[in-house]
């Protein structure tokens, strides 16, 4: 899974800067880089909140090229939808961010100015243009709301991509799970005589292969095993 | 569709009050409501910016209960997640609010008091309570992100389930497009003698059906047309 920072260029507000951090600690979040801020003083702290700490660790740095180079994939921000500023590079929507949390490495999330954003040169530096779906009549968000819903859809991304191997690991296991209980039903009538004793062996197991939660190379292994053990007893 | 207020309880802050109206206006919301709120000065006009209409227009109540009625269906959030102060509900993350986008009416967002959240009796007077999932460090957003993210989602699944909806749609269509296509070149062979003039009709229906984007019902309708029209050419 690949790890994410947050880069703000030239940030003038010092109240946005604090908001941000307080907001990458509610998303757990941590990295917090700073290209030529304004001076942080008393109300970017009192707006960090308990992101103080995020805040304080920011590292500032004199101009975006010397931030390039420490990250392996870089994602600019733009409200602008399809304009003369950017005609090289059309955003996707953040709705589709999907395929770019699937790769490895550092990520650095790019955002601009509070009046104008990010310059071409700095977005044509970027792997990828992203935006925020909003209004037509006022697209241009307040940058620490940028910024919160950024964190907020990669974390509710991250969710969703969790919920879906989840999902495909259990389908997975459902079918090693039903050869493993048809090789260990064969294993256990070739074991016993006593019908009463092979049936409480089966629900036994099916108890306890419930209970445990079996991986599918788990049932793997114990489907090989029991197979053999059948065919040594018929022997 | 349902409409969406915003409702915010008490709020202290009036540069929370703008930042609201200036996100409002940045999903196409428009209703803002306030209850018992601080005074509105020049800093919530500052940061509500573009969205300075909706700051102005806000309505103005001393206390919740006034403003229920007016409301279908209301929706309470918090950052708290089972804990002791509400032991009676328990919220839904953000992200499973679809079956609420469904309903038809007016319908409520209520945000409470940036140092406490919501009373415990304001929120069983609501209908849901939903939580944006965050770190169990510190899950308290700042009341403007907290309307940032929620009015974010809320687009956000309106989307999804558009897409949705026009995929169920065309599927619909592609089906009753094959019957219609194969009624109309059935009814074309009984109208015309020469291969070449049925050629050219089949591919001009085509191309104009392509093009229009036919409807389900469109489609069904012409296909008891043509089919009539080929039973009466039999006789």
């Amino acid at each position: 899974m690949p790890t994410f920072s947050v880069i703000l260029i030239e940030p003038r507000y010092e109240g946005n800067i604090g908001s941000v951090a307080r907001v990458m600690k509610n998303f757990g979040f941590s990295e917090l880089i700073l290209v030529n801020p304004v001076k942080l003083g008393k109300e970017a702290r009192a707006m960090a909140m308990h992101g103080i700490d995020i805040l304080k660790n920011a590292k500032k740095f004199d101009n975006f090229s010397a931030v390039k180079e420490k990250f392996d994939f870089l994602i600019a921000t733009t409200s602008i939808v399809g304009t003369d500023r950017n005609p090289l590079r059309t955003p996707i929507p953040l709705y589709d961010l999907k395929n770019a949390l699937e790769v490895e490495g550092k990520i650095g999330l790019v955002f601009g100015r509070e009046n104008y954003g990010l310059y071409n040169e700095e977005i044509e530096a970027c792997d990828l243009l992203v935006s925020i779906p909003a209004s037509e009549e006022y697209p241009t968000l307040n940058l620490s709301h940028s910024v919160a819903i950024l964190l907020y859809e990669i974390s509710r991304q991250r969710f969703e991509n969790r919920k879906k191997r989840l999902k495909k690991l259990r389908r997975a296991d459902l079918v090693e799970k039903k050869v493993l209980l048809e090789k260990f039903d064969s294993f256990v009538d070739s074991v016993h005589d006593r019908e009463q004793d092979a049936k409480l062996a089966k629900k036994t197991f099916r108890q306890l292969i419930g209970r445990a939660f079996i991986s599918g190379r788990e049932s793997f292994t114990l489907i090989g095993l029991f197979r053999r053990a059948r065919e040594r007893i018929k022997k």
